[in-house]
C-alpha cells in the first residue's frame, strides 16, 4: 500500500498513538489502513464413497487437484462461501454440513476452513477455474498432486474419521513450507 | 475506496472480465482491489467457576461488558489472536483451549470466533480499551449489558455445556438486528 484509498495522498508506515503495530497511515485525511487476514472457505463434497475434486486451471498450482475452495466474499456466510465456490469451480450443487477443518496459515495471513458437504446430483462439470472435475475413492486420491496442504490434511482427516466413525472439528496451524517449495 | 492504494489514481467500480462481482478496479495500473470479510477472535477465560469479562472503554458499546476480543492481525494464528486480545484488553495471561464458537455476521462482513481458555493467574487489570475487568459467576453475568450478540451467545453455550458436561463447537449465523438496535 503506497497511497490512501480514501483521498489519494501518499501514506506513511508508522505506529498510530495507542496502537501496538505499525500501520499505513494517511497524514492528509487521517485514515488508518488496517490489513487483516483473509478467509479461504472450501467444501468436501461426498457422493456415496467418493469425494469430488477439481483440477486447477489457474495459478498457483495449475494442473493440481483440490477441493472446491476460494476467498470468502463480503456479505456472505462461511457456509454460503463453501456452496458458492463449489458451484463456481465444479458447477456442483451441495448441501453444506458441519464445519470440518479450520487451519491457520499465518505466514500468508490466511485462515482456511473446510465444510463437509453432500453432493446433491451428478450434474457437475468444470467451471472456468477448473480443467477437470471428478469423484475419487480413497484409494484413487492423487495424494502427490493435491494443490494445498490444508486440502490434503482435510482429506486425510475425512478418510480417517470415516473409517473410525468419529466426526469432529480438526484444527491446525501450518508453518511455512521448506524454502524449496515456495 | 476511491483511489488506488498502489498508484494513487481514481478507481472505478466494475465487474472484471471472468469475475462475477463488481470490484474497485484501477484503470491506470490494472490492480483489482478485493474487499474481504474480517475475523474477530475472542477468548472465554475461565477461573474456577467464574468467567473473565471486560467493560468497554471504547465505542461501539462503550460501558458494556464483553469477552476479550478484537480483529485478528496479519501473520498470527486465531489462537494467538485470542491470547493477544486478552493480554491487551485485560492484561491477563491465558492458556488457549479449543475453538468454541464460530459465528457468521454477514451483514457486517465479519466472522466471530471464540476460544475456550484457562486463566493462568489473577494478575489481570484493565488494558487501555477497558474500564474494568472482573470475574463473574453465571448468576452474576450482566446479560442485559453484554456488548455483542456473538458474545452473549458464546457465554450462554458455555454455561449450558458446563451444566451438561458436553463440550462441542457451536456455529451460527446472525441476521441483522432490528433497525432500532443499529
Ligand atoms: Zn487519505
Ligand atoms: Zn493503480
Amino acid at each position: 500500500m503506497k497511497f490512501c484509498s480514501n483521498c489519494g495522498a501518499a501514506v506513511t508506515f508508522r505506529t498510530p498513538p495507542g496502537d501496538s503495530l505499525p500501520r499505513h497511515v494517511c497524514e492528509q485525511c487521517g485514515t488508518i489502513h488496517y490489513q487483516n487476514p483473509k478467509i479461504v472457505v472450501g467444501a468436501l463434497p461426498v457422493w456415496e464413497d467418493r469425494v469430488l475434486l477439481c483440477r486447477r486451471a489457474i495459478e498457483p498450482r495449475y494442473g493440481m487437484w483440490t477441493l472446491p475452495a476460494g476467498f470468502m466474499e463480503n456479505e456472505e456466510t462461511t457456509a454460503q462461501a463453501a456452496a458458492r465456490e463449489t458451484l463456481e469451480e465444479a458447477c456442483a450443487r451441495i448441501e453444506v454440513g458441519e464445519l470440518y477443518t479450520l487451519i491457520d496459515v499465518p505466514h500468508i495471513s490466511q485462515v482456511h476452513m473446510v465444510y463437509r458437504a453432500r453432493l446433491l446430483d451428478l450434474g457437475f462439470k468444470p467451471g472456468e477455474e477448473s480443467l477437470e472435475v471428478a469423484l475419487f475413492r480413497e484409494e484413487d486420491i492423487p495424494w502427490e498432486q493435491i494443490a494445498f496442504r490444508s486440502i490434503s490434511m482435510s482429506l486425510r482427516h475425512f478418510f480417517d474419521d470415516r473409517r473410525n466413525g468419529t466426526w469432529t472439528l480438526h484444527t491446525a496451524s501450518l508453518a511455512p513450507p521448506p524454502a524449496e517449495w515456495r
